[in-house]
C-alpha cells in the first residue's frame, strides 16, 4: 500500500494540465513518470511547467512503453485517437484513465472495454463529477429517496470558448454534444436512475458565421428532451461557444421535491459600486475553476484504485452510455425525429 | 379621466378573488359591480368576502347585463366556456379582461377577437407575468440588447396541487400545457422576440393512478422543445402537481450572456436552527403569492386602459399564439413526432 | 365602515410623496383632501402630481385646519416641527400619521402622546419595517419561538445620498443616528423583545470634507454597541451617504439559531455577459423602492385604524424608545464613553 | 528545491489532524515525520490516522529533537504553552509553523519573535483566512482600490460548540475573543489596511448556566466596537457555542461601495421537499469544513516558503497585533469602558 503509481501522461494539452497539476502537486503518492505528446511545442511546454526530464517525454506511446517504467497512464488526446491508444495501453497492462467522450462510437467503446477486460487492467472514464463533492452529495440524497422517485432532470452545459475544429466536426468527435455535453448525458443517467429510451434534439448555430465556421452540420446550440426508461423526462442543453463563463447545473425534481445541484456564483464575493448596475459576483469563467476540487478527487480516486486494485466509480459501462446518447441525439437532429437508443444499440 | 370604472366579475372561483382583492382594495378608481356565478355556494361566499351586495349578485352573465350596470367584465370561468362569455360581453359593449388560457382552439380565439373588434371593446389577457416588475424589466433589458441576440429561452411553471377534473382533460381544457403554461408559451415568445415554428413534446404521468386520475391522456409532467422562427430554440417545463410549491421561472441565453429571472425564494427571511439539515428560506407557496404585485398592476392596467380608452399591453393575439403553441404540443406528444406551427394554424 | 377618510398632508417633501401615492393609487376608502406646506414650489409640484386641487393646498396647518375637512393628517415635515404640529393636529382632534424620528427629545415626545391622549386621537409612527412581509413574518417567527432566546441582533441602514443640512446638524434632528437609524432603533427593541440598558458609539466623518459639509459633529458612519435589559446584545450601524444604494438588514442570533432578514439584491434578475466581471443582479436603489410594500401596508394600517377606532400597532411608545437611544447614543460618542439610557430617560 | 520537507507535529488535537490531513494527502514534497503529544490515547489515535510510525510519536518536544530528524514544527497545542514550545524549536533551528492565538500576552510574543529571529528560523502563524479563495481575493481587491478607501468593516465568528475549559478561562487562553476571534481581529486589520486604534466591548452569557460553566467572567457572546487608526470604524461578534454551525464572514464598505466575504452556504445543493418549511440549503457545519481548502494552501505555503528559504504572508507581527487586540478589549468589558491599544501595548 505504500508504493507510489507512475503515471503517463498521453496528451499534453489542457486537461492534461489540470491532471498534471493534480498528481505533481497534490497527490504524494503518484508520480508523473512520462509524457507523450505529437506536437513538440505543447510537449516541452507541458514538460516544462511539470517538472519532466526530457528523456521521460516522447512523441508515441510506443516509444514511452519501450523506455519508461510506469504503471498507468493518462489519456487525453483527441476522441478519434481514444479506442488505439486505450486498446494499446491495455495490451502493455497499463491502468488506465480516460477523457470523455470515451470513443467515437460503440464498436470502439466495446474494444476499450474488451481489451481492458483481457488485460485486466483498470478503466476509469473523466466524468469529473462524478467527484464534485456537491453531485456526489447530490446523488447520494437522490438514492437514498429524499426527492422521492425522480421525474424530470435538467442538466446544462454551456462553455465559453469556441472548440478547436475536431472538436466541432461529427466524423473526428461527434461534435458538442459529444464534447461539451457527455457530462450532462452520464449525469442524467446516473442522477435519473435510469437509461435512456428516446431523444428528440433541436440545435441552432449563431455564431458559427461571425467565427468563420464552415464544418458541416455545426451547431453551437442543442436541447435535447429525453425520455428515460423508468418513464422520467429529461433534458439536456449545451451552448459553446456562450461567452458568459462556465456554466454546469443540474435541476431535478422527484415525486416529494425539487433539488437544485451547482450554481453561476463562482465565489462569495458580493461587491456593490454602483446602484445602477447593482450587485456583483464571481461567475466561474472556466471548467478547471468550477470543477477544481473534483478533477484533485477524480484523481486520486484513480491512483487509489491503481494501489488498491479497486474497481473505479465510473468507467467503461457509464462511457458507453454517453457515447449512445450522443449517436442517438445527433441522428435526431439530422433526421429531424425523435430516436429511440434500440436503435443506436442494434447498429454495433 | 375621474371617472370610476364598474366592473363585472364572471367567475367566482381562486382567480377571480384574486382579482376582486386587487379592485377592491387596491385600486382606487375601480369597483365591483356584480358578480356572475352559476354555483350558488361559490357565488354568495365570494360575494360576502369583497362586500357584494346581493341584488348585485347572478347567475348568468346574461341577467348581469340586463340588471346592473357595468362598464367592464373579468371573465375566469373554465376554458371551454370563454368563447360565449367573451362575445357575449363584446355584444353588449363591455371591455373585457379574459384569464387565460384564451380559449380552446383558434377558431374561438378569432370569434372573440373578432367580436371585440366589431364592438369596439378592449380585450385584455390575464398574462400577469407581464405585469410583474422582474419579468417586465428582463423584458426591456432583452429588448434594449443587453444580452444579444437570444439564442435560447427556457421557461418552467411547476404549480402545487392537482387541477380540477375539467381542467386535465384535454377536451375541456387541453389539459396542463394550457392549464398551467399558457404563461410559458407567451412568455417564451415574448421574450424571444420571434414566433413558434415546431415543437416536440414530450410527457410523463407520474402521479395520476395514486390521486385515481382517470383522465384519457393524463399527464403531469411535460417537456417541450421549441424551434422559433428565427432560428432560436427554447423549452417549456411543466409539473403538476408538484407539490413542493409555485415555481416559475426562466433562463434566456443570448450571444452576449445570460439572463435569470425569478427565483423560487419567498422571502428575504433565511434562518438556521439545524446545522444538520442547514439553511432555511421560504419558497413561493402558490401562485398568487408569487405574482401579488402583477395580479394587482395588470388590473390597474386594465382600469386604466378602460378609463382612458388605451388599448392594453397584452391582447387577443398574445392569446391565440399561447393556444397555437398548446395545440401544436399537443398533437406532438399525441403522434410523437415533431408538430410545425403551420399544421395547426392551417387548421383553423 | 364604508366611509372614506380625509387626510391632510403635512408636508410635501419625498416621504410625502411616497405616502401620497398610496393613498392615491392604493387606498380606495381614503382620500387626499388637503396639503400643507410652506415652500411655494414644492407645494405645487406635489400639488399636481396627485391631483390636490389648488385650494386644498395649505401654506399652514392653520389654515388648512380652518378651511378643508378631514379626519387626519399625515406629518412629514422635519423633526424640529413635529411636536408643535402634532399637538396642533391633536388639539384640532385629528388621527395623526407622524414620520419618524418622532420628536427631537423625550419633552416633545412626553407633549404629543399627551395631546393625543387628551384629544382622543390615534397616533401612528411611521416605521414602515413593521408592515414589511419580511420584518413582519420574522417578527412572529422570533416570538415564537422559532430561534430560541434571542442573544444577538444586528441591524444597519446604509442609504444613498447626503441628507440636507437640517438633517445632519444635532441641534435640528439630532443627526445620522436619528435620521437613518430609527428604524433599527426600533427594530432591535421590537425583536430583541428587550428595552435598551446602555449603548457605546463610534462615529467617523469620511465623506464630510468632500462634501464641503461644515456642521459640528457631523458623521457619516456610525457603529453603536447595545446591551440590553435582558441580557442581550445589539449592533447598530448607519452609513449615509454610502453611494452604493439603499441596504437594511437585520441579522439575529438566538439560543436556538441565526436568523437574518432582509436582503441587498433588490430584484431576481440576474445576468451576466462579462466572465471577468461575473453576475450582476440589481440593488435596492432607495428606500422607497425597497419598502414599496411596507409604504402601502402601513398606510392602509393607518386608514383602517381611524375608520374602525383601532389603536395603531406601533405609536408614541415606540417612537420614543427611539428617541431615547439617539439621544444615549450621541451623548455617547460626544464623551467617549457608554451611556445608560437612564441617564437619559431620568433627564427629561 | 526537490528535498522533501520533513515536519514534527506538536500537538494532535483537531487542528492538528487538520494539518496531518493536509500533509499526508495534499502536499507530495513534505513528510510527516514525527509526532508530539502528551496524551497517550491522542498521541496514538491521531499517529494511527495518518501512519506515523511509534517511534517516531513522542511526548515531548525535548525528546522529539533528540531522537528524530525534521525541518519544521507545527506547534497546535493550548495557548498558554505556545511561548515555550516555539521559543524551544527555534533554538533548535526548526522552522515554526504555529497555531493562532500566538500567545498569552505580548511579552510572549515578543519573545517568540526574538527567537525566531535570532535563530533565522521562519515564523508562520495559523491564519488560514489569509489563504482562503474567497479572503485572498477580496483583500487584493480591496487593496487595488475597488471599494474606495475602507470606512466600515465588520467580521464575525461563531461556532457551534463549546470550547473547552482552558479555551474559556481568561488566563490560559484570553477566552473566546482569542479562541475564537483570533481570525477576525487578523482580518479587520488585513482589510481595513490600518491598526486598531481603540476598542470597546460588550459580553453577554446565555448558555454557561444551562452547560454548568463556572469559569469566572465567562462569556458566550461578544460585540467589539473599533476605532482604527486611519479614522475608519469596525466590529468583531463571536458567538460559541452557536450550535447552528460555523459561521464566518466579512462585510466592508468603503468609500465606493461595499463587499461581502464568505456565506452560510455550504454547498449548492438546494433542496424543496415541503412548501411549508421551504428551500434547505447545507450551512458550514465546521470550520475544517469551511476553510478546507485555505487549510491546505496556507500549510502548502508553509512548506514552499522552508523549501525555498522565503519569508510566509503571515507571521509575528500579525500574530501580536491580533493578540493586542483580545487584551484591550478583554479589559474594555472588565472595565466597562473603552480602552486604546496604546495602553495596552506601553504595558508588555
Amino acid at each position: 500500500m505504500e508504493q507510489t503509481v507512475r503515471v503517463c501522461l498521453v496528451g499534453a494539452g489542457r486537461v492534461a494540465k489540470v491532471h498534471a497539476n493534480s498528481l505533481v502537486n497534490y497527490i504524494p503518492c503518484a508520480r508523473l513518470a512520462a509524457l507523450v505528446e505529437v506536437v513538440p511545442q505543447v510537449r516541452s511546454e507541458t514538460g516544462e511547467a511539470f517538472g519532466i526530464a526530457e528523456d521521460a517525454r516522447f512523441d508515441s506511446l510506443e516509444t514511452a512503453l519501450d523506455r519508461a517504467q510506469f504503471e498507468a497512464v493518462v489519456i487525453t488526446t483527441p476522441t478519434f485517437t481514444h479506442k488505439e491508444l486505450a486498446v494499446r495501453a491495455a495490451e502493455a497492462g497499463k491502468h488506465i484513465f480516460l477523457e470523455k467522450p470515451m470513443a467515437l462510437n460503440l464498436q470502439e467503446c466495446d474494444q476499450i472495454i474488451a481489451a481492458t477486460h483481457d488485460a485486466n487492467v483498470l478503466l476509469q472514464l473523466g466524468f469529473m463529477r462524478r467527484f464534485d463533492p456537491e453531485f456526489t452529495v447530490a446523488a447520494s440524497r437522490i438514492a437514498a429517496g429524499e426527492i422521492g422517485r425522480p421525474m424530470m432532470v435538467k442538466s446544462l452545459t454551456h462553455g465559453p470558448g469556441l472548440p478547436p475544429p475536431w472538436a466541432r466536426a461529427l466524423e473526428t468527435s461527434n461534435g458538442m454534444l459529444a464534447e461539451v455535453n457527455s457530462h450532462d448525458w452520464d449525469c442524467v443517467r446516473w442522477l435519473m436512475g435510469s437509461d435512456y429510451q428516446r431523444v428528440y434534439t433541436e440545435v441552432a448555430n449563431f455564431k458559427g458565421p461571425a467565427n468563420q465556421v464552415d464544418t458541416p452540420n455545426f451547431y453551437d446550440n442543442v436541447l435535447v428532451d429525453i425520455r428515460f426508461e423508468n418513464g422520467g423526462l429529461g433534458s439536456i442543453s449545451g451552448i459553446c461557444p456562450c461567452g458568459y463563463g462556465y456554466d454546469a447545473r443540474v435541476e431535478i425534481v422527484g415525486e416529494l421535491g425539487i433539488m437544485q445541484i451547482g450554481e453561476m456564483q463562482g465565489q462569495a464575493v458580493v461587491v456593490c459600486t454602483n446602484r445602477e448596475q447593482g450587485l456583483v459576483t464571481p461567475i466561474y469563467r472556466t471548467w478547471p475553476e468550477r470543477f477544481a476540487w473534483g478533477y484533485i478527487q477524480e484523481m486520486q480516486h484513480f491512483v487509489e484504485c491503481v494501489r488498491l486494485g479497486k474497481r473505479p466509480k465510473v468507467g467503461g459501462e457509464e462511457g458507453r452510455w454517453a457515447v449512445a446518447g450522443v449517436l442517438a441525439a445527433t441522428r435526431s437532429f439530422l433526421e429531424s425525429r425523435p430516436v429511440y437508443l434500440h436503435e443506436v444499440l442494434s447498429l454495433k
